[in-house]
C-alpha cells in the first residue's frame, strides 16, 4: 500500500523555519521555534533568517539554498509579502511539506494571493497546511531512518507534555490544538497527532481522514469543524472509517452566528445545521454540542474503544455513596433516554451482604458512608458486572488525597503517625483495589465509569483515569460521555458489526 | 423585625459534638469535629463522649448534663437508636437549635422513628436540621457578643479555604455543600452560607429562603432541589425574593430516575417535571441543568448582580484573539437564541484604529495575534461599553503564566535575565490593564466575561476572576452562564424593575 503523503510531513528528518527570532513573546515564530525545540524534537533543525547567525543557539542560514542536504518538511511564520519568494524557493530545493502560519490569504477576501498560493503549490507539488494555521504535533514522531527511534514534533505553540496517545485531532482552529493542551492534560485525553488546518488552501478535512485511516498510532479521530469543503467525499470517508475508529466531531458553522463567524475566520460559507447533523448521523460519526463533551467524549472512547469495551445496549447501573451525586446521575440518565433498571432478587441477595443498615439496596445503590475499598471497588461491582444485567456502571464515592484537605490544626493532626499510617493504608488500599478492578473491566467488557468533584487535583481522580476507568469531574459529564459510547455501540449494532473489535 | 430563627443556628458561642473519636477517616463525627477546629471556629466546643477525656486536645464531656453554661448548637453524629435520649437532654438542657447527621430515619421508610424525631422536636420546640444531612457552613460566624468578631463555622467534611462572600446555598444533597468546595475554589465562587437539609423533618428549603432572604450577607441564593415539600409558600417566597436576590436551582427530581432516586435518597415522592419548571418560570428562579452550569450561573451572579450590572438586553459583542474560540462562543450565542449584530460604521472607524492588517473588524471582533494589553483590555472595549449599541461582550485571548508552559529548554531561555524582564514587563502590562478594565464595567455597567481555557491553573484566569471579571475555561461555558444572566435581567424588566437595584 502506498504511503499517505502526511507521514513523511508528520515524520521530518529535517526541518526548515522560517521567521523566528528570539523575542518571546511578541515574535509567532520565536513562539514556535521554540515550542519545537522545547517538545524535544531530535531531528535537525535549520532556522532561517537574513541576519541572525544562531536562534536559540541553534545555527541559522540566510537561505534555504545555503542548507546542507535535503529538507523534509519547511515552517514558515513570515509576513504575507515573502511567501510566494518563499514557497519557490523551496519548491526549486525539492522541499515538499510547508506548514504555512502566515494569515491573510483567503480570510480577507483577497482570491489574488489565495489562487497564487494554489498554483505555486501545484507548480512545484507543495503539500502545504495552512495558511493561517498554527502547525502539528506527533508524539510519535520518526527522525531517523531508525523506525524505533521516536520524539515529539510539536510545532504549536504550547508544550504538550503528555505520554504518547492514541486520539488525532484536525482542527479548522489552531487554538483548539495548542492552546486545549492543558484541559487535555487534567483530562488525560492522550493525544497521538493533531493539525491545525487553517484556510485549507491544499490539506483539507478529508485529507486528515485519509490519513487517520492508515495510521496505526490513531484509534480515535476528533474533528473542530467550521466548514466541510468535499462534503461527498467527506461522507464517503467519514462512513468507512467510523465503524473501526470513532470519528467525534465538534461543528460550530451551523447557525447564523456560527457561519457569520466562520466567514471572517477562514473565508468559508458555513453549511446548514440540519444536512450537517443528517451527515454525521448517517455516517456514525459522534456529534457532540460543546468543547467539554467535545473532549470528555473523546477520552472516554480512547480508554475504551481500543479495547472493545463498549456498551451493548442502555441498561446502566448507578453505583454512589451519597445520594445527591446518585439522584442527579439518575436524572441525568433518565434524561439521555437511558434505562435506570432495578436487579433482580437473586443478585440483590448477593449485594446485600456487602451493606450497612442505612444503605440503599436499590439503584441508585447507595453504600451510604462507607470506606472499605475491596467492597466498594470490586467485591460489588464484580457481581454487577458478571448479571448481565446492566450495560455499563456510572460511581460516585472514589475519594483520593483532597478528600482530607485539612489545613493548619487537621493537617497537623493527620501528620501525626498514627492518623497518617491509617490515611495511608486507606488510600493504598483504596488504589490497589481499583488496580484489580481493571480485572473486573477487561473480562466482562463492563464500562465503569466514575465521578469525582475533586477532579484533576485528586490523586484518585488521576489514579482511575490512568487505570482503564474514565472519570469526570461533575455527574453530567459523566453521562454523556457514557451516552455517546452507548450511541457509538448502537451504531455499531445497526451496521450489524460486532462492538468487540 | 423579629429575629429569623436561622440566624442563631448560624451563629453559635458554644457548640457541643455528639459522636467523635479520633478514629480518622473511619469515624463520621471525628472527620465533622476536625473539620469545625480546622476551620478555626472560635467559639466554645464541647465534645460529648461517654469515655474519651479529651479529643483533639478538647477537653470531653460525658453528658450535656456535665457541659457547663449554655449551650447554642449541638451536632449529632452518634448511632439512629441514641437519638431520642439525646434530643429528650438537649430538650431539657434548653438547647434548641440541633444538626442531625445521623441517617436511617425516613428513608428506609421508618416513619415511627420520623414521627418520635417530630414529637419530640415538638415537645421541646427543637430546630432541627436533618437527619440525614452533613451539616452549615457560615464563613461570617459571630461567635461572641461582639459583632465584629468573625469566624468560619464549618461543620461540614470539607475545609473551605476561601474568604468570605455573598452566595448562600440550600441543599437537599450534603455532598453538594461540602465535596463540591474544591469546585467552589477554582471558580472563584465564594460562600456566605451553607445548609444540608437532609430529610427536612423540621427545617426545610423554605426556612432557608426566609432566613436569606433577611441575611445582609447574601446576595445570591441557590437550591438544589430534588423535591419541595411546602409548595404553595416555596412559590409565594421565590416570588417576593428572585426580584431582589437572584435564586439558582438545580432540580434533579422530574423524571422517572430521579424521582426514584429521590425516593430512596431521602424518602420523598419527587414531582412532576413541567410543574416544576413552570414555578421557577413564574416566580424568575433561574433553573440550571447541570452541576457546572449550576455553579457557572452563580459565579457570574454573585460578580455582577450586587453591583446591579444585568444585561438590559442581548445584544452580545465578541472579541477574540482567535478565530475558533470566536466562532464557536458565536454559534453557541446564536443557538442561545442571542444577537450578535455587527457595530456601526462610526464605531467600527474607531475600533479599526486599533487593528493589525489580518484582524477582523466585525462580529467576532478577531485580533488576530495581538499581545497588547492596552489595547485589547481598556481602549477596544471601552469604546464598545459606551456605544450602547451592546449589552455584553464574551472574550477570547487573556493570557497568563500557563501561555508560556515551557519545560527544559524553553523554560531555561525564559529564566534568562532579558526574556524573563520582557515576559514579566508583559504580563504586568497584562494584569494592571484588567484592573483599569473594572472602570468601565462599573462606568457602563457593561458586563465582559472571559473565557480562559487553562482554567484555574492560569494566572490570569484567577486574576480576571478576582477582578470583576467572571471567567470560564471554555466558550459553552460562558455563553451559557451569561445567557442566565440576561434572562435574570428580562425577568426584573418583566417585573418593571430596573435591573440596577
Amino acid at each position: 500500500m502506498e504511503q499517505n503523503f502526511l507521514e513523511k510531513f508528520m515524520n521530518p528528518h529535517t526541518f526548515a523555519f522560517y521567521g523566528a527570532n528570539e523575542n518571546i513573546p511578541y515574535n509567532m515564530g520565536a513562539f514556535q521555534l521554540l515550542t519545537l525545540i522545547d517538545n524535544g524534537f531530535k531531528g535537525k533543525i535549520y532556522p532561517i533568517h537574513p541576519k541572525l547567525e544562531t536562534i536559540f543557539g541553534i545555527k541559522a542560514y540566510k537561505s534555504i539554498n545555503d542548507v546542507p542536504g535535503k529538507v523534509d518538511l519547511a515552517e514558515i511564520v513570515v509576513s504575507k509579502k515573502h511567501i510566494p519568494n518563499i514557497l519557490k524557493e523551496l519548491g526549486e530545493n525539492g522541499v515538499r511539506n510547508v506548514i504555512l502560519v502566515t494569515a491573510g490569504f483567503r480570510e480577507m477576501d483577497n482570491n489574488t494571493a489565495s489562487n497564487e498560493l494554489k498554483e505555486i503549490a501545484s507548480k512545484y507539488d507543495l503539500n502545504i497546511l495552512g495558511p493561517n494555521c498554527i502547525g502539528i504535533l506527533n508524539t510519535h514522531a520518526k527522525y531517523s531512518t531508525d523506525p524505533n527511534e521516536e520524539c515529539i514534533l510539536n510545532t504549536t505553540v504550547q508544550t504538550y507534555s503528555l505520554p504518547a496517545g492514541n486520539v488525532s485531532i484536525a482542527s479548522q482552529s489552531g487554538t483548539f490544538v495548542s492552546h486545549t493542551f492543558a484541559i487535555l492534560k487534567e483530562r488525560n485525553l492522550l493525544l497521538n497527532k493533531t493539525l491545525s488546518l487553517g484556510n485549507e488552501a491544499i490539506i483539507d478535512l478529508c485529507d486528515c481522514l485519509e490519513y487517520f485511516e492508515t495510521d496505526p498510532y490513531t484509534d480515535v479521530i476528533m474533528l473542530y469543524i467550521e466548514e466541510i469543503k468535499r462534503g461527498r467525499l467527506f461522507f464517503e470517508l467519514a462512513k468507512r472509517i467510523s465503524p473501526k475508529k470513532p470519528i467525534i466531531v465538534l461543528y460550530v458553522g451551523g447557525t447564523e452566528g456560527g457561519a457569520k463567524a466562520v466567514k471572517s475566520h477562514t473565508g468559508s460559507l458555513a453549511g446548514n445545521d440540519e444536512v450537517y447533523d443528517a451527515v454525521f448521523k448517517q455516517t456514525g460519526i459522534i456529534r457532540t454540542h460543546t468543547v467539554e463533551e467535545f473532549f470528555d467524549t473523546a477520552m472516554i472512547f480512547s480508554h475504551l474503544v481500543p479495547l472493545g469495551i463498549i456498551p451493548k445496549g442502555k441498561r446502566i447501573m448507578i453505583m454512589t455513596n451519597s445520594g445527591g451525586p446518585g439522584a442527579t446521575m439518575a436524572d441525568r440518565i433518565s434524561r439521555k433516554g437511558l434505562e435506570l433498571p432495578f436487579y433482580s432478587e437473586e443478585i440483590k441477595k448477593k449485594i446485600d451482604k456487602f451493606l450497612v443498615p442505612t444503605a440503599q439496596s436499590s439503584n441508585p445503590l447507595d453504600f451510604t458512608f462507607s470506606l472499605n475499598p475491596v467492597d466498594f471497588f470490586i467485591k460489588v461491582p464484580r457481581i454487577i458486572a458478571r448479571s448481565g444485567e446492566y450495560d455499563a456502571m456510572v460511581v460516585y464515592g472514589a475519594y483520593g488525597d483532597q478528600f482530607f484537605n485539612f489545613q493548619s490544626i487537621g493537617n497537623d493532626f493527620l501528620e501525626k503517625p498514627k492518623p497518617h499510617e491509617i490515611i495511608m493504608q486507606w488510600r493504598e488500599m483504596s488504589e490497589a483495589s481499583v488496580v484489580d478492578a481493571q480485572k473486573i473491566v477487561k473480562k466482562y467488557k463492563f464500562p465503569i465509569i466514575f465521578v469525582n468533584l475533586w477532579g484533576y487535583n485528586d490523586s484518585m481522580f488521576r489514579h482511575l483515569n490512568e487505570n482503564l476507568f474514565p472519570t469526570y469531574q461533575t455527574p453530567h459529564r459523566c453521562v454523556d460521555a457514557l451516552f455517546n459510547l452507548i450511541k457509538y455501540g448502537e451504531f455499531l449494532k445497526k451496521k450489524g458489526m460486532s462492538s468487540e473489535i
